[in-house]
């Protein structure tokens, strides 16, 4: 694990009070026009890492020009524009990327080898959850996040494309889903009231109503036959980010958890009898994906390597002219299954995804 | 936490060749009629331990008998005979209970404790699972908890009847139910093809469908607006007897494992910021409950005591003429909410469970 | 693993005010004369569950009547008395036995299985500790366990006697100590004080002198190459039982802690590359030491069941009339070694167990 | 936590033929004479990284400079010299600094804090594991770190420096040490052997002798009355660097495992009874050391940030013109005391650091 030619952070491109970053972060130059940057013969690769709504206009743009584009997820603000975005980027055989870092994380990655390898066997259950408890205080504000114009969803969206992208990672496509959500806390002061006013009588009287889902949980079908769940919510007391999925297979058991994500656990049935437990594998090792190049075993790594982890594979995926996974195909199977779910929030029933 | 009166196990009735477990269990006499021993004048306590089409017959006959009695899970067979015998059991007001044996243990009994006393506050979430793996071995023959004539269901009625009475017991009552259900191994070997002829060739060919779920995924809706899980499976590898719940409410989280079952894990949102993190109890301290009656603090019982707690708590409210807890009610109403998990699995619609 | 015949408690000797407990734990007599009930003829086995400084007499009543007989630890007050009963013992041919129960903790004995067969190679290291915080309150009061005439020792003798018993079955024999001990809180309030005056300001006067060790920490040198370490203490807030140990040899690593005595933690450096880690083996499965008398996999037992199984034991070697270990030798063994540990503590220097 | 000033790394000074890390580390440029780099008058700070024999020289030239020094551990090769350097630097008044990155590990800073605070009062234990298993295999050749010319000692130098400082960091100044070491191998291939022949015939011949521990076990007196033990090996089998510290105090207990580094179990025996357990925190929130300047809570950061944050201290100091800990004199201390492990494990008595 190497990268194979060193990027250089040529131009940051932003709003004009946003110059500091250019030198925080080490580019060489900052620029308020973001076409143009695109347009430079001397950049290769585009990184949109703006909020949601720039994602398709920047990205085309990228794609004319073709270069290679890395893209936040989620791809875009809506179905129909991520599968416009995909189409181009096929079209125009451009590489491209989504950026879901948890891919990168060497548990997971390994934890995808172990799977591809057969350890596994055929896969049974895939029950995963992402809880969070950041905005539990009723007296938290109606940030944009809450608002669905401008967050399009809440815990859906937000948790729920990290677990549903490691499902299409580890189990496969989603054939059905029916799901549930829930707006425990339906109205929050609004923010200009507490930024201005503070928590004083007056400030609480203005508030608006949350727009989107507090929780979400789903029962998945997958096309392989696997029964899944995904449960998403940030009403979870102490669970600060506690991404936990376990994989159950014919001929094992494979467990992970966010929050120790240097760790796997697994289970063989092949082990002999007495001695069948749960394994707790340091992910530390040299033979372990991505560890050959960080520390000695036992010594961890921390969540922004699984960014780093994603950025080299990208750049040598770029250097080497070959695609990279996953890609805006992949984002836009994600977003169809995020559809479903909210679809079948409302519809109660069961809503396959939109192919 | 102490027994108010001494119980003795008069006699213990079945069929002939069962004699000898009067003796293995202590029991003064033996008897293969059941019937005439529940009408004896010395007997002021009723059993029931039978396959389960045999709780009708015999837990009327033991409320027309006047005698206080205590039935195994599931109350009976079908929805309609658990009413007829719930009816009953209240106009004849006689003391009676279902078996639910995990409301005795204590680090259970303490988090309903705790929740009464407020300390979770509003609930939002209760996740639970239940999760085996004895049946994974597609070899493993045709028995008859596979059979659906005889056993009512699968993972369902075997798993769910555990973490459905918990759901009551700590969370409310539910409201809406959906649910999906598999069957992964759809054949297996005949159990006589298997005891006659061994796996060979010929045994083999003689197989059988399997009528039950193998496992379950259902989302509750609760009455008081918290949002639950209920998951129960016989093919999660390496998942023995792996029962766990979280329970999320606005001032924190209570987490449990039976695999574990003498420690609870808590949280408070009220701790201060920088100390906040899950405590793991060992519910084994003179204040927990149940536990003054066995051992100093850090020495944990075992998986029987939680069925000895039970028995001393019935003993003791017939002993004091008093209601116990769980009774046929309450086995009523779980197996409403089963029902309604069996029925969405096939309507693939949100169902509510028969009042 | 089942009892080979059917014990009966035929009678508890003890005094006059403990005639209660007779009926309490189902005895068929209660007498005040224990020599009388040890020369009985109708009696094969003495328990003596005495009071260390009565175990010497009665014990050596019990071996002259050709009794079998098991003793609670220590076996008594003195090395001298020790030997002696051994001796006698040994020289009568009775079946002797050292009740040490931790040997029949269903995951212990498994180890010792393991050792056996060879999956740990040669050992490297043994450390165990003991930790507990019953009297770390300075107003607890100076009961008999913290006077050295009556309890001879401290932690030495109440947690070291278990630790070393635990390191002579799974490691060997000790060839070296040395130790260092400290008391923490040297004067406590005299029981009768604290008994009539509670902790009045009068009371507070009336010290006395803790005349045990609250803590110990030892160093052994075990004769086939070992190095270990011993720790005792009744200082260490929030351990309130926590006997835990790791074994570590050439092929492999083995960790218990008594907290989840049905769990066994294992590490093979056989295991393929990428694929290490500790396994935690739920040792609740009938393939492990006396767990096909109690429940299915994933059922636990409790702290109770390690004396059950050390009785069961012990009457199947009485029936059999084969020797029953831990017997009154290695009793003598292991307080050879905690007399060591208080001589090193006092010498500074290392001190080999008498033999 | 953030930098007060942005260093600039200026000069790698080393040999010839490591050229290349220059480029690799981002530095302006690249010597072959370290003592002209020393005296140019724009480097601010040198940081020593050489092997522990070139320690000296470079760090008294680096303060007869009057350059701000940090020294990788250990100070120097022996305990005269390492006393020498910090002579000279207190005497020069530079600024001062070993590398002991343990300190700044968010989750030991935090611990620190918590017994600043008075959270555990007095101490009364801190037992205290380093244990690996890199030289298993007796194949393994006796490479520098084995031979005692070149490393000093084995285990205690290695390992033992870490948790030596730690000690002296969170409990105090040790007053006496009695300890045990062992060298388990006693023979292996000599290096050139391995290099040349492989593990063939002839090269197995040709063995040299292991001249340092590969394990110690050490009991220390504080000399505030806590009883502490260190133990150090490199044979614990899956062990890959599990550094594991308790401190027992008279409110409460700590414990830490570097594996988990990020987590810190705390016991309170303030809590409330019944609430009373270990918690778990995830030393990942803003309140916490050091977290302000990487993740939001619930991300965990790597083993890297700990020397992140040592060098963030170190220029914060130098530009403020501030002390900076553990400086010369904490490793002349530390030094002391493993040098006393030594003796100790020599004389078989208690032995006092030196002063």
């Amino acid at each position: 694990f190497k990268m194979k030619r060193e990027p250089h952070l040529k131009v940051i491109a932003g709003q004009e009070h946003e110059r500091g970053v250019a030198v925080a972060y080490g580019a060489e130059e900052f620029s308020t026009n973001w076409r143009a940057v695109i347009e430079r013969k001397d950049i290769e690769i585009v990184d949109v890492c703006t909020p949601g709504n720039m994602h398709h206009p920047m990205v085309l743009a990228a794609i004319k020009a073709g270069k290679a584009v890395l893209c936040e997820k989620p791809l875009a603000n809506t179905l129909a524009e991520a599968k416009e975005m995909a189409a181009a980027a096929a079209k125009a055989k451009v590489i491209n990327g989504i950026s879901q870092n948890y891919r990168r994380v060497p548990a997971i990655a390994y934890a995808k080898q172990l799977i591809d390898e057969g350890k596994l066997g055929r896969i049974y259950h895939f029950p995963a959850t992402y809880l969070q408890d950041w905005i539990m205080d009723p007296e938290f504000p109606l940030v944009w996040r809450l608002d669905k114009k401008l967050a399009g969803s809440g815990a859906i969206g937000d948790l729920g494309a990290h677990v549903v992208d490691l499902a299409r990672f580890l189990v496969g496509d989603v054939d059905w889903i029916t799901a549930a959500t829930e707006t425990f806390i339906k109205e929050r002061p609004l923010l200009d009231a507490v930024q201005t006013g503070g928590l004083g009588a007056k400030a609480a009287k203005k508030r608006g109503k949350v727009t989107v889902d507090d929780a979400f949980i789903a029962i998945a079908r997958y096309k392989n036959g696997a029964l899944g769940s995904f449960e998403g919510t940030r009403f979870a007391m102490g669970r600060r980010n506690y991404n936990r999925f376990e994989i159950n297979g014919e001929k094992g058991t494979i467990a992970f958890d966010l929050e120790r994500m240097n760790e796997l656990e697994v289970f063989f049935g092949s082990d002999p009898a007495g001695l069948q437990g749960f394994r707790t594998i340091m992910v530390t090792e040299g033979v372990h994906p991505y560890i050959s190049a960080w520390w000695p075993a036992g010594h961890i790594i921390g969540y922004e390597h699984t960014i780093t982890n994603e950025i080299v594979d990208f750049v040598n995926a770029v250097v080497a002219g070959k695609p990279f996974t996953p890609n805006f195909a992949d984002a836009v199977a994600v977003q169809a299954i995020l559809d479903a779910i909210e679809r079948s929030s409302v519809s109660k029933a069961w809503e396959k995804p939109a192919k």
